[in-house]
């Protein structure tokens, strides 16, 4: 652990002893698997946000070579983490596979596949068994859904909801506390839980089993509630020394971020806020990632410190490796906004970097650091262009620039 | 005009004595050319945000055919206007094959056209001669930078900005008035300008000719002496009954546009605002779209009425049809996104429309409003899929469907 202390406190340039602290009250986690041998990543306050993506097979589809052609296209694309949400064939093969590929944390949902073996005679010791099996695989970070309880799954209905549950998890575990009238394991065995996340040093990433579906169920009863009770939660963990991070939504208006984001803090006493997207617009079919974008950029820079990319495939389809690549690198933007936001310089810098390369017109810098390789070949082609095909001679930056002061900037005295 | 604010009354669905109130006190523009027979549109308070694509020829790159395909695609993919930026070959010919081609206001900086014809013996009054001859041939709106002073010209300097002009029209003027040692013709002859704008019945969008090109640019003496300026400006065109629009930036730390928009309020007594993106990072290279759609969402849900749409091309070359039907897009979402909070109701209908068709696995419904081609494709691909290839047979919404209360939301006497 202090050897992990140390590695995220250089890589995100940070004072180890801050770091420290802020890992000792819960407000950052490091996250990676005691058995695994990755890099450790830090996930909190004071950080750079970091970004997951989700990959994995379905009933329907499933190959794992697709899968892992995904997994590293998104840590290539800038992805920190990788969940695999798999539910097809093979979820165990798949899985390792997947820790063996990438070295970035990985992440899963086990219930998925607790549920996909045993459906509803899923006893409270099979989805504990799929748990430990998975943590000693060496994942780094499980998304239980802890919070949703059977009060609140025998009260949802399709009269106070539009989507009345959205996570898969979420109705996993609601379908089985109806069906079999008992509380949710997660919650009835939750030191259980504590227990095996303990041994593995893996990261509890309590799931939104409730979080909305729709703009229009945003911010009720069901969201709130189940957040008031991921707030226990997180002090339990705390007392049992297991790291935990607050999962959060999904759709929600653009005006209502910030207060999500200020009310997870409040209730979870700044444990780690991870959203997904949000979504600012439920419309975006086939652009989510940048619906997901404008939500997710708002959020960070409001305090959200881990942002879940959603694909254009979303609400679509299976994302394909395209669909990932251009999720990651949405995330990524947003992400890097909100930095400028959290950390100043520290962020500002790569923006500075750019702005004075496109000040000279110098292509070559541009090119290092251009998102994706199709910018790089649009960059390669725009090199070659003298003058360059967007302005010819009226280029804004040519017009005047002989007739303003070139003193280099470091040469000013005042 | 009468005719104008009752057609844009019944489009917006608000009410025409209101709408009066607003296009009289200066907060609202009616854009139409008194020549051109084309539906009026609505820019300001109380209405959607309106959303413009750039197109135009470059003095390298000139095909008429190519232009008036980008023109289409923007239409068809939601831009409510199109701005004409040509500086190649046949201006004049590409505006008004433009201006025939589609039936959305369009938009001109005529600038351009006096600078490429004259370059530096570009008189005033051949700037002003051009500027008619554009008003004459039915163009409905230009930018007109009247805010950049020769005090300012004279002050551009690399020792206080990465890039000391970036807007095109901006750098021609100023290079024009530091070499004639001569004020800015737009602002030395403003009051001929409003003769002519009156006269054709034609919006003046003063350009922000000194808007940042670099966040770390932003906010600054420049960006903000020049919006005093325009405020001014605006004042003396409302003393003329002329209508104006005021033009922003550009390249923002999303945590300052929120300031930004309220003080460009303020200076400009409530005159519709028309924001370049804004961009959030300079680093989007190739995907400068989403970074655009990122600060307009928030931009407009902070009061800006109209965004320039910012295509993946911008800094890496000249846009293609792709690039303007995603920047499009881009620019629809945010400015959706904005609605939701600026309107309610009004916008979050057709959210509400969605989630209902989703909750119910309505792809019929889904694709019917998707919001392009290839996304229709994608649905209807996941249409013929039963069960749905993402989830397969654990579908968050059927795996607890029958579990749950189904009744109609409608029947709820609740």
């Amino acid at each position: 652990m202090i050897q992990n202390l140390s590695s995220v406190a250089q890589a995100e340039g940070v004072e180890e002893s801050r770091l420290r602290r802020l890992v000792g009250i819960g407000h950052t986690t490091i996250v990676k698997n005691a058995r695994r041998d990755i890099p450790a990543l830090g996930i909190g306050e004071g950080l750079s946000t970091k970004i997951n993506a989700n990959i994995g097979t379905s009933p329907l589809t499933t190959d794992l070579d697709f899968e892992l052609e995904k997994a590293r296209v998104a840590v290539e694309a800038g992805a920190h983490t990788v969940m695999d949400l798999s539910t097809g064939a093979g979820i165990d093969e798949t899985r390792r596979a997947i820790l063996k590929a990438i070295d970035v944390p990985v992440g899963t949902v086990p219930v998925y596949q607790a549920f996909a073996e045993k459906r509803f005679d899923m006893t409270p010791e099979a989805l504990l068994h799929v748990i430990e099996a998975q943590c000693k695989d060496g994942v780094d970070f499980i998304t239980v859904h802890c919070g949703i309880r059977l009060e609140q799954a025998r009260r949802l209905s399709k009269k106070t909801r539009i989507i009345p549950v959205t996570s898969r998890g979420g109705s996993v575990l609601a379908a089985w506390m109806l069906k079999t009238g008992q509380e949710n394991p997660l919650y009835a065995e939750y030191d259980a839980l504590l227990e095996i996340a303990k041994e593995y040093d893996v990261v509890l990433s309590l799931g939104d089993a409730l979080r909305p579906g729709s703009l229009l169920d945003a911010n009720d009863y069901f969201q709130n509630s189940e957040l008031e009770t991921l707030g226990e939660l997180t002090k339990r963990a705390r007392q049992a020394g297991v790291q935990v991070i607050i999962e959060g939504p999904g759709h929600m208006p653009l005006d209502t971020i910030v207060d999500n984001v200020k009310y997870q803090k409040l209730v979870c006493d700044g444990a780690p806020y991870y959203v997904l997207g949000p979504l600012v617009t439920d419309t975006a079919l086939g652009y989510d990632h940048i619906s997901g974008a404008i939500g997710g950029a708002i959020a960070a820079a409001a305090g959200v410190d881990f942002l879940c990319y959603v694909t254009p495939a979303e609400h679509v389809g299976l994302p394909d490796v395209e669909d990932v690549e251009k999720g990651v690198i949405a995330s990524k933007i947003a992400a890097h906004a909100a930095d400028i936001v959290k950390l100043g310089g520290k962020a500002r810098c790569e923006d500075e970097r750019i702005s004075r390369a496109r000040g000279v017109l110098d292509w070559h810098t541009m090119e290092k650091y251009a998102l994706d390789k199709k910018t790089r070949a649009r960059i390669e082609k725009a090199k070659n262009d003298e003058p360059c095909t967007m302005c010819g001679d009226l280029c804004a930056l040519k017009v005047c620039d002989d007739l303003i002061d070139k003193e280099d900037p470091k040469d000013d005295g005042a």
